[in-house]
C-alpha cells in the first residue's frame, strides 16, 4: 500500500495527513470523515498547469466539478489559476457562491434545462459546451431574447472508445452525448452555429471516458478533432480556434491501477495536436484539458471506525464500519476496489484477510472484499484511499444516514468545508399533510 | 403496460393517478417529480394485514421504511395499523418526528452505533433486532448502564437463497447479516443472550432477499427457522416467542415480472408454520413479515420533462430527460428495467425503439433502454412506473442536481409531502476556511 500525498506515518503508528493526526480528526470531527490532502490537490493543480503550459503554451487546464464540487474546492482551483467545468445549475450555482470568475467557467450537459441555460446567461459564464441540435436551436432562441452573445465549443463524438467501465465510456459512437462525427452531425452543428448570430462558435470538445490508464486513445482522439478542425476550415471555410480533449486520466485506487501523470499527458496532447497540424497543415488551436479525479482522488481519504463483526468458519471474516455504500456508492457501481489501513496502528504487521461491509441494509453495501489488513477491532480507525472523487458528489442518504463531514487538511490545520448533516436536515423538507395529521383516510382506500 | 393502482387515462388522454391528472401536477410541482398513489400504498398494507390475520392470526406487518421513509409515509404506516421496520438512527429519528407509536418499531442493522441505540433505548423501540456478537454484548451494557429492559429479537442467516440480484440476497451463509444457522452462531447467540438479565429475547428474525418471485424459499426459511426454534426448546429451554420472516416480495418494474400478491405469501407462510409446528411437535410463534418494496414500489410514478434528443443513424435514439441516476439509482446499479408512458400522449398509439437518457454527465445515467414508445417531443411528461421503492430513498445530488419534490396523491388532491430541495439547500453545509477566502496557500503547497 502506497501513500498518497503528504501522507506520513507519525511516531505513533498513526496514519497523519496535511499534517493532521487521523486519529485526532476522527476524535475532534467523527466519523465517517472525507479527508482532503489540500497540497496534494494543488499539487496535482499545479502539474497539469506547468506541464500542458510547457509543452502547449496557449492551454488552459478547467477542473471538472462533477468530481467533487465545494465552495472550498472552487475557492482552492481559482486561486491555482484553473478554469472549472460545471454540469448543471447547482454546480454553477456553487461556483457563483463562491465568487468564482465566471469567464473561467465551461457549462457541459447533454439536457440543459432552460433556467440552467438563463442562469448560465445571468451569470455570463465563458463558454457553452453545447451538446446537441436541441440545445443549439434553444440557446440561439435563449441568446436571441436575452441580447447577448454567448461564446460556445460543439461538443464532438469523436468515435475513439477508451478502455474502460462502460458507464464512464463517453467517447465512442453510441453515446448519449455530443455530435456524431462519422455521420456528419458534426459538421451540420457547425454550420447551425456559424448560422447563429448570437452564437460566437470558439471551438470543440471532446471526451472520451473516464478513469483512462492507456493514453493513446488521447492521441486518436487528437487526430480525429485536428482533421475536423481542417474540414470545417475547408468546407466551411471556419477557424476553430480551441479544442477542448476532456478530461479522463486514471488515478490509483490500488496497486493494479498504473496511473499516468499529467506531464505525459500534456507531452502526449501536445505532441499530437503538433503533428497533426503539421500534416494537416491545419492551425495550432488552443488547447484544454478537464481533468477532475486525477486532481482531487487521490487526495481524499474516507476515515471510517470500526463496529462489528462476523466470521464465517472457512468463508469469510466481515467488518462493518459506520460508513458505506451511502458515502462511497463506487464499490456498488462500478465494482470499484479499493485499498485502505488502519490509521490508528500503521506498523501493525499483522495480516488477515477480512471483508469490510458497509452499515447499509444491503449485501450490496461492501467497501473491500478479500483485503489483507491487520486484526481489526471495535474502535479502529479505518482509512479508506483515493476517496476524493466521485465519493461525495455521489453521496446519498440511503437508508436516511446524514452524509459524511468534510475537513480540508494542510500544514498540520483541519478546517471543516462541508459540515456533517445532521437528523434535522435529513427531515427539512419532510411535508406532513394536514388531513393525515388528523388521522383521515382517503375516500376510496377506505372503501375496501 | 399495465397501470398500476388508481391510474386511469381521462378523456385528454392523459394519465390520472389518485384523481390527479399528471400533466397539471408537473406544471404545478415542476419535474423531476415522484408522484404517491396514497390508495395504492394502502390497499397493499391492507391487503398484507388483511390476508395475514386470516390465515394467522398471531401476527404484525412491518413496514419496511428502509423502501421510502418520509414522515407522511410513516403517519400512512401508523393509520393503516403497521408496525415500522427502521435500520438507522436517521429512520428512527423519523418515525419519532412523526410521532409514530414506539412500541410498534423495529430497529435492525448490522453495526448500529452507541449513538443509534441510545435513541432506542431513549425511545423505547419495540424490538431490536440484533445482528451479531458484538451487538449483543454493546447492547447489554447499555442496558444494563439504562438500568433498561430490552426487548429483543436475533437475525439469523438460515442458509437460504432467494433468487435475485446478488446485491440484495441475504440469506445466504456468506452474509454480512446475522448468526449463521448451520455453525451454531445462532444457538450460541440465543445462550448469551439468554444470560443477560436485562435483555429479553422474544423470538428471531431472518430476512432471505428482495424482489422475490418464487416464494417457495420463503418455505425453506420457515422450515429452518422453525427447526431452529424446537432446537432451542429442546437444547436450552427457552421458547422463542416471535418469528420475524422479514421482507422481500417482488413487484412489477416491467412487463417480464409476474409479482406474488400478499394473499398467497401469508397463505404459504401460515401453512408452513402450520405444518412445521405439527411435524416438529413445535408451539406456534407470532409470526411477523416485513414488506417494504411490495407496499409502496408499484404506486410511486416519476414524472420527468423531455428534453434534447439525439439519434445515431442505424444504432440508437437517445431522449434525454430532466432527472436520471441522482433521482432513481437503481437502472445504474442493479440493472434494473423500468416501464414508461407518454402521460399526456397516453392513447398515442405510435411505437419507437429509443433510450430515455438521464441529464448526469455520466454515460451510465440512463433510466430506459430501447424500450418502445410513441414518438417524443421536447415538453412531454414521460412516467416511468414503479419508482416507489429504493428511488427517493437511494437519491444523490450526484452533478449537484437537487432532489426532486414527492406529492402525495388521493381523490384528486395532491400534497407536498417532500418539498423540492433548492440550490441553497445543496450549500447548507458547505464552509469556506477564512484563511481560503483570504486566497491564502497553504505553506507546503507553496514550496513547489
Amino acid at each position: 500500500m502506497e501513500l498518497r500525498g503528504t501522507m506520513q506515518v507519525n511516531s505513533s503508528g498513526h496514519l497523519v495527513i496535511g499534517g493532521c493526526d487521523t486519529t485526532e480528526l476522527a476524535a475532534q470531527f467523527g466519523t465517517p470523515l472525507y479527508v482532503i490532502d489540500e497540497v496534494l490537490v494543488r499539487q496535482m493543480a499545479q502539474r497539469y498547469q506547468q506541464s500542458l503550459k510547457q509543452h502547449y503554451p496557449s492551454s488552459a487546464v478547467a477542473y471538472a466539478g462533477k468530481a467533487s464540487l465545494t465552495m472550498a474546492m472552487c475557492k482552492i482551483v481559482e486561486s491555482e489559476g484553473l478554469s472549472l467545468d460545471v454540469v448543471s445549475g447547482g454546480e454553477l450555482y456553487t461556483a457563483v457562491q463562491a465568487g468564482f470568475p465566471m469567464e473561467r467557467v465551461f457549462f457541459h450537459g447533454n439536457n440543459k434545462s432552460r433556467s440552467e441555460l438563463e442562469l448560465a446567461l445571468t451569470h455570463g459564464v465563458g463558454r457553452i459546451v453545447v451538446d446537441n441540435y436541441y440545445e443549439l436551436e434553444f440557446l440561439q432562441q435563449l441568446a436571441d431574447e436575452w441580447g447577448q452573445d454567448v461564446d460556445i465549443l460543439l461538443r464532438i463524438t469523436p468515435g475513439v472508445e477508451a478502455h474502460t467501465h462502460t458507464y464512464i465510456q463517453t467517447g465512442q459512437i453510441d453515446s448519449k452525448f455530443g455530435f456524431g462525427l462519422a455521420d456528419g452531425a458534426a459538421l451540420t452543428a457547425v454550420r447551425r452555429a456559424l448560422a447563429a448570430p448570437r452564437l460566437n462558435l470558439r471551438g470543440v470538445h471532446c471526451h472520451i471516458g473516464s478513469q483512462i490508464f492507456d493514453i493513446t486513445s488521447f492521441g486518436l482522439a487528437v487526430r480525429m478533432m485536428m482533421e475536423f478542425i481542417k474540414r470545417v476550415s475547408q468546407e466551411v471555410g471556419w477557424q476553430l480556434e480551441e479544442l477542448d480533449l476532456g478530461g479522463g486520466l486514471g488515478i490509483r485506487y490500488n496497486n493494479e491501477d498504473s496511473p499516468v501523470g499529467p506531464e505525459q499527458l500534456a507531452k502526449l496532447l501536445a505532441e499530437a495536436v503538433h503533428q497533426a497540424a503539421k500534416e494537416l497543415d491545419v492551425h495550432l488551436p488552443a488547447l484544454i484539458v478537464e481533468p477532475g479525479r486525477s486532481i482531487v482522488g487521490e487526495a481524499g481519504t474516507t476515515l471510517y471506525t470500526v463496529g462489528s463483526s462476523k466470521d464465517i468458519p472457512n468463508i469469510r471474516r466481515y467488518v462493518a464500519v459506520d460508513g458505506g455504500m451511502g458515502d462511497n456508492p463506487r464499490v456498488a457501481l462500478y465494482q470499484a476496489k479499493y485499498e485502505a489501513a488502519v490509521a490508528n496502528r500503521m506498523q501493525d504487521q499483522g495480516r488477515r484477510k477480512v471483508s469490510i461491509a458497509g452499515k447499509c441494509c444491503e449485501s450490496g453495501d461492501m467497501l473491500l472484499h478479500d483485503i489483507e489488513l491487520p486484526e481489526l477491532i471495535p474502535g479502529d480507525i479505518l482509512a479508506v484511499f483515493s476517496t476524493g472523487a466521485y465519493n461525495y458528489s455521489m453521496a446519498s442518504n440511503y437508508n436516511r444516514l446524514p452524509r459524511p463531514a468534510m475537513v480540508l487538511v494542510a500544514d498540520g490545520a483541519a478546517d471543516i468545508i462541508v459540515a456533517r448533516e445532521s437528523y434535522q436536515d435529513l427531515l427539512r423538507n419532510d411535508r406532513i399533510p394536514e388531513r393525515l395529521m388528523q388521522g383521515a383516510v382517503a375516500n376510496s382506500a377506505r372503501k375496501e
